[in-house]
């Protein structure tokens, strides 16, 4: 059985590209966060509500590795993938690709950890778990 | 007797660019906001502590005229003004200017106004308002 | 006979919040940039054409009224008019509100100046002129 | 022999918090950016020369690990390292820590390639890697 999966499709502003005329580099990471909103939301797990109820999920760990540039006015493709679901976090893998064409942009991965919001590791709420995981388990 | 005023120098950062080669026109709002930190700071009243006291000031109004490009590296100076000051707000003028020539890249005009943290409108506390009108009145 | 208008909808990015819980002033300028942009597009003004043809549209002059706060997840409808059309620049107007419930979030008004490459100010070029111009005179 | 590494401070700007009232996440990567600036300009390789004459340094890998949050106006000191040095490519590393404290905020690793203008990998120009390798090798 197949990992959750979500895409979005989002145009390039051009507050995102900086002197070299190409997409400033941290703004994947921007991207990667949209993807998993979308694929949370898809879950029935919807950013918002988890804070709303207390929880946060704060990033860990992000890799990206860039392949090729995204430029001004781009549509461009996120495809996120739950590649990792623990008691206290939750591991999203994404792939960014020009919508049109398909050529591959970056790669990126970023791990993500329960805290309340005092900012201590928590457990992720059961709720939570069996909303991202429902579709993860065989 | 003359308003209160500070000087911060800033270098521009690569991020702060925009494919036209430079700076991105709302980073300067991003400027402004340095300079009036600082000056509120120079005078006693620094924003983290107002906000921690429970009061914000939000952004009500802005101007910005855009004179002569910013570019990568340049070393800018923001000359902040305490312009007018309220029983609910205080606006803020800035001179941002390149700090070794000079020249004159823009000048701008905040309004913010005092709320409490659900985001209704409040007088300033008197302590604020003292310490930022200590030097403003005659 | 009406100004030439555009309706785009977005929605609010988590890094466009600030610890205020709020959106982060400038960012309301990013969303006019996308809305002018669409607007452009529309009446067959694609900016990334023109500055591929030698030409780039700089902003002059920006003011913003902040109404009321956008948060995190809201879907917000940026109304952008075409206010001006004068031979070296255009101005655009915009209303910023909850897509939803249409409450007003922001105003704001922007004025552009063609330059060239090297940053001078420079006459629109005649198609850039008539495509901006046609629905917008009687 | 030790490898070059440089020290500078920054002050967490309110822009830079998002609503989780701690450090938007990709912002750490803006501030390793000014980190191998620094650290390039103190070994006589300024990025904005190198760019003038012709060659970029795009970035083709980041990883970033967070241990601790940082917050509004905290004093941020970020020490970049050379940590690897190719013919077609340089790796920096990075400890983010309070610099009042000391407590690690980040750790970070950021590999870059050369490109010219037209974003093809390139060769390091000697001058360039000399100046970067000079400390570097024993």
């Amino acid at each position: 059985m197949s990992a959750p999966t979500s895409d979005i499709e989002l145009r390039v502003r051009y507050g995102e590209t900086d002197q070299m005329g190409i997409v400033y580099h941290p703004n994947y990471l921007v991207w990667c966060e949209i993807g998993r909103t979308e694929l949370m939301r898809s879950l029935g797990a919807a950013y918002r509500e988890i804070e709303d109820g207390g929880i946060r999920l704060a990033v860990a760990e992000v890799t990206v590795r860039y392949l090729s540039p995204a430029r001004y006015d781009d549509l461009i493709r996120v495809t996120t993938t739950l590649a990792e679901l623990g008691s206290r976090g939750v591991t999203f893998e994404y792939v960014i690709a020009h919508a049109d064409t398909g050529i591959r942009l970056a790669t990126a991965r970023t791990k993500l950890i329960a805290t309340d919001h005092g900012g201590r590791v928590t457990a992720m709420p059961r709720e939570l778990r069996e909303a991202l995981g429902a579709a993860a388990t065989p």
